[in-house]
């Protein structure tokens, strides 16, 4: 089940790098599961990742070689996190770099690494340096599709993201894949995320950018609260194009596209979030602050009975109500704010507004795509976030996931 | 579904405590949903109530009219919370109060009411005081078996529990019964629990003995995260008996037989939890403080990913290993702590514990029972709570509930 069409854009190729995907058998057999991406030399490379002290193997490795040397390839595989696996899965990701290096003659440090799939297995490093050559062979500047496919792990489909500003009769390139479904609570960076132009950025400029991005898009999305050991995300600028510098007009516009993408490949992991039926906005308005904001956002986010109701289209404003209510601000007024379903106020005045009936309420909940606003009217801050409901395929696929 | 025997305990009876419950039709037509408890003139009584701002009509009530006189009755109303429903919430329980201190010739104040069901729909005042004559014709010392299923909601089974301390020839006794399936998560209190004692306690003295008594079983069960609106727990101490005294050797045997009775019916709360299957304790051992115990122990109860993994009997250490890393101690040595199965190590020194055979972990799954104890070697303070695994009942539950 995922919510909204199932549609890969038409990528935008970026010049300088290429994409290659293989299926080496990780988890099973005959599906893609590795993915190597290959840098040109001038191009700047900016990472985000998980602030789960658990990060896996690959995440600490990958943090390092990209503060030691100018970054060449990701390399990529689903089917195993390589996480919690100790010393061992250290030795493992090192071999996996070292693979790749020999193979193309470079560094090991010039590989960046990343896992994704089970938590706490060892991973298969034979069969992912027996699935090198084949995904060196399919490198290609047309890789995106196949890649975002060759990502996926409890994914019901591939997502990507891609956008062109026009500057000079010269395109600047923007184009992004993403993964993830479960275990999705992003902090600093989501499950994993590549998007690449071919604008020449300078690293500084473009981990600042990436930071500020990710923390509107792939921060502000939740399907279970459950933050990965391996969440990263990548922006590489392989400045094959146009020069993009802060402080300009076209640097507004680049960020604006960068935004833009990185804000498409979040809400699509919501959207394909386990078991998702819905898409579910949640805006928290006239706030104090962003912290209490967020803070009342992802209460309700979270809420298993807000998440069940949405999944039974059910207008249970009292559930709404009843989280706003534990969200832990304790000073609120509870007789000022209001709560909307869309445009359809059902809180205000401390209890059902006057004007709410029960048929305008189940309008919206019939929706596929949902907002719940909340009003506070003790500010000027705003925030919003995107998460799902919870329905039985939920618990079904969590239930299932390592049979 | 429910994790353990399903027995009802022996009610000692408690002099000067009456209960009388009747079938008043609120929301199901010929089940028992209205109880009134009636309690002698020198009782002393205690309270705790939720900590949710949006908290019931009357909850507030109810602490307005036991800061004013003594209470004489108890007035208790499943299938309808009348909880979000504003001035007219309020209105409505100041008339049931009304209805039953006229009935009994009594003061208004002297009623405490309590309501326990569907949030946010207008409470049907005049079913509940055409029932009050049936209730009150029931009254009796052996009332706490009809009374513990009178106060049910989502639950699936009565839950009581009684003790009695012995006393130069004397009994001490106390019973009490509690109910709740969902929306549980007690912030001071839970959804409704009533424990009676024919001891003589000063009301100081009682308050601060349920206050003690609720933080170590009330407010260390989770079935969702979802602090209820109605959350109740009230303590009464008729003094047809003993008197007990702060300091002496006999408060300390009654105190640990309150401790006791209000525990067994906090987890008696989780063991029928909403679609649980089974019944889950957590413990963190050697923490700096209480706080990071509490925090890492909820973050592990209310993680989906877990609470699926234990419906599954699936043992994935791994996502428990990546909840304590995401639950927000910054500093905590991730080499130096341990995670347990029951006996069974299953993380050290930051991975699989080398000792760990999957058939280990399968084995202690496999029970209806389970404790997961993180221990931290940063401390010596110990936090243990209690919780459920997250079902496909659950989420059926949770979805037709309001059809």
């Amino acid at each position: 089940m995922a919510v909204g069409p199932d549609q890969l854009p038409d990528f935008h190729r970026i010049a300088g790098f290429r994409l290659g995907t293989a299926c080496a058998g990780i988890k099973t057999p005959g599906r893609p599961d590795l993915v190597v991406m290959e840098l040109s030399p001038q191009s700047t490379v900016a990472g985000v990742f998980t602030q789960n002290l658990f990060c896996a193997a690959p995440v600490i490795l990958c943090k390092k070689h990209l503060s030691s040397v100018n970054p060449r390839y990701l390399l990529i595989n689903t089917g195993n996190a390589n996480a919690g696996t100790g010393d061992q899965g250290m030795a493992d990701a090192i071999s996996c770099c070292q693979a790749l290096a020999t193979a193309v003659g470079g560094e090991e440090q010039s590989v960046l690494p990343f896992s994704t799939g089970v938590i706490g297995e060892k991973l298969p490093v034979e069969k992912i340096q027996a699935g090198l050559p084949d995904a060196l062979a399919a490198l290609t500047e047309d890789g995106w599709q196949d890649a975002a496919s060759g990502i996926m792990t409890t994914d019901t489909r591939p997502k990507g993201a891609s956008r062109v500003v026009e500057y000079q009769g010269q395109g600047i390139h923007i184009s992004g894949i993403s993964k993830g479904a479960g275990m999705i609570c992003p902090n600093m960076a989501t499950m994993l995320a590549y998007v690449a132009t071919d604008a020449a950025v300078s690293q500084v400029e473009l981990q600042k950018l990436l930071a500020t991005a990710a923390d509107r898009s792939f921060n502000r999305v939740t399907v279970d609260g459950d933050t990965s050991t391996n969440d990263s995300c990548m922006l590489v600028a392989t400045g094959a194009g146009v020069t993009v510098e802060p402080g300009s007009e076209l640097w507004d516009e680049f960020a604006k596209a960068v935004n833009a993408v990185l804000l498409e490949l979040a809400q699509a992991i919501v959207r394909d979030g386990e078991g998702a039926t819905k898409f579910v906005t949640i805006a928290v308005e006239q706030s104090g602050s962003s912290k209490e904001a967020l803070q009342i956002a992802y209460a309700i986010a979270h809420s298993p009975l807000v998440k069940t109701a949405i999944f039974a289209s059910d207008p249970n404003w009292g559930r709404i109500l009843a989280v706003v209510g534990r969200a832990g601000i304790n000073d609120l007024d509870l007789y000022a704010l209001q709560i909307y379903l869309d445009d359809v106020c059902i809180v205000e005045h401390g209890g059902r507004a006057a004007s709410y009936a029960e048929e305008q309420g189940q309008r919206v909940m019939n929706q596929e795509e949902i907002l719940i606003r909340v009003v506070l009217n003790r500010g000027d801050v705003s925030e919003q976030l995107w998460t799902t409901d919870l329905s039985h395929d939920y618990v079904s696929i969590n239930a299932d996931y390592r049979s």
